[in-house]
């Protein structure tokens, strides 16, 4: 199974144990999530000192293919699904479309006042309520977003007589309520999980996601839904492709 | 200064807070990174219960405007810069034109087999070797994004005559060798920083940061440029704007 160092080659020693360990991976050898060898027994496996081996694992965690666990060792980067921002198109629908198993949970869905920054974003006067939904996506049984939705109750009356776990929210607000999504205006950064998103992820506290904030405004100008989307940082990647 | 909560209003008092910690933030009042009031001053300064103190705090830090630090109390969330993607338009060239005092330090500039990741995606052969630039970005002199870039060797003879500090590098690429960018893939996740990432970019190893991975690529579709960029978590925040 193992490929062997050919010590004779122009190809420096490094450069060949980094493409072996690379081809382990990308076979499946090793999987993601899985532990490989420690730096000891990959010396031994290939007869090479320490210092190469951990300059070539330093390269393939830089290159995102290995993981460092401090005090646990060197680990198989888990999977990542690429997926198009879900401004374009909804996170399900792509997640199906790729052949994933995907299901909905609703964590609540509540009419209230909303936050400053929900304000804000949509515009509301001083008394309005809003739809507030939060769900979570699961892929293949594991958690991957956690969805707080904010729709102004003015413009979505009896809402929450609508199936926003069975149905995709964009879908109910255009066919329901003639809120067709003309404009996305989106904000994307990196998000240290709270206590309470890590719960709902099934993370721990402090690690890396994305966080998506979503502002959809109608053929007018006028939003209608601000959602802000956390993505499991170990789950998904986007992907943007730029004609310039 | 403190506006006073209404209790007669039909605003709940929750809210009524919500929206008075808002905008003591949006304000100015309370800076980026200041440690806010304990719990027990806002209890004793609104005449409001803990519980509902705590409540509203939560959301506001589910809001992004604060941020909860284990054992040391509630800050102020950091300031994130808007960019749109540097694919679109260099981060330079958008700091600059938002007023920011920004500057480049050259880490290192090698010629080098390249990593079988950059192998792959610049379509390399076996012998062929890479120019690989690392540099990092400062904004006020505090730095905000960690760049490693790959050119086949091939394609630009003699780059490393070249200023990559003082010029962008697709600008060298297009005026020196011929190289319009024309198309760009661009794969962006969450990260968790290394331990050379986090020493160049002065964060602690594992916080959040974005990872950007460009690959540009001429008219022909021939790729000629592999970069990676990891950006400070708490330092930007990616913009987007579609129409539907």
């Amino acid at each position: 199974m193992t490929a062997v160092l050919e010590r004779d080659s122009a190809v420096p020693l490094y450069v060949q144990l980094e493409r072996i360990l690379h081809d382990r991976i990308a076979s499946g050898e090793w999987q993601p999530n899985q532990r490989i060898p420690s730096e000891n027994d990959l010396n031994r496996e290939y007869g090479l000192s320490r210092m190469t081996v951990r300059g070539v694992l330093t390269k393939l965690v830089t290159d995102g293919l290995l993981v460092r666990v401090p005090g646990k060792g060197t680990y198989v980067a888990p999977h990542k699904i690429d997926a198009v921002s879900p401004a374009y198109r909804g996170v399900r629908e792509q997640l199906e479309a790729m052949g994933y198993a995907t299901s909905t949970r609703l964590v609540s869905f509540v009419l209230e006042q909303p936050s400053s920054g929900a304000r804000q974003r949509l515009r509301l006067s001083d008394a309005e309520q809003v739809w507030t939904i939060v769900r979570v996506r699961d892929v293949q049984g594991e958690p991957i977003s956690l969805h707080r939705s904010h729709v102004p109750a003015r413009l979505a009356p009896g809402l929450d007589g609508h199936d926003v776990v069975g149905e995709q929210l964009c879908v109910i607000l255009e066919d329901h309520y003639g809120l067709p999504m003309k404009n996305v205006h989106e904000d994307l950064e990196a998000h240290a999980v709270t206590t309470a998103e890590a719960r709902h992820l099934g993370m721990h506290r402090g690690e890396p996601a994305l966080l998506l904030q979503d502002l959809v405004s109608d053929a007018r100008g006028v939003p209608f839904e601000y959602s802000s989307i956390v993505f499991r940082g170990d789950k998904l990647r986007l992907r943007f492709d730029y004609e310039l």
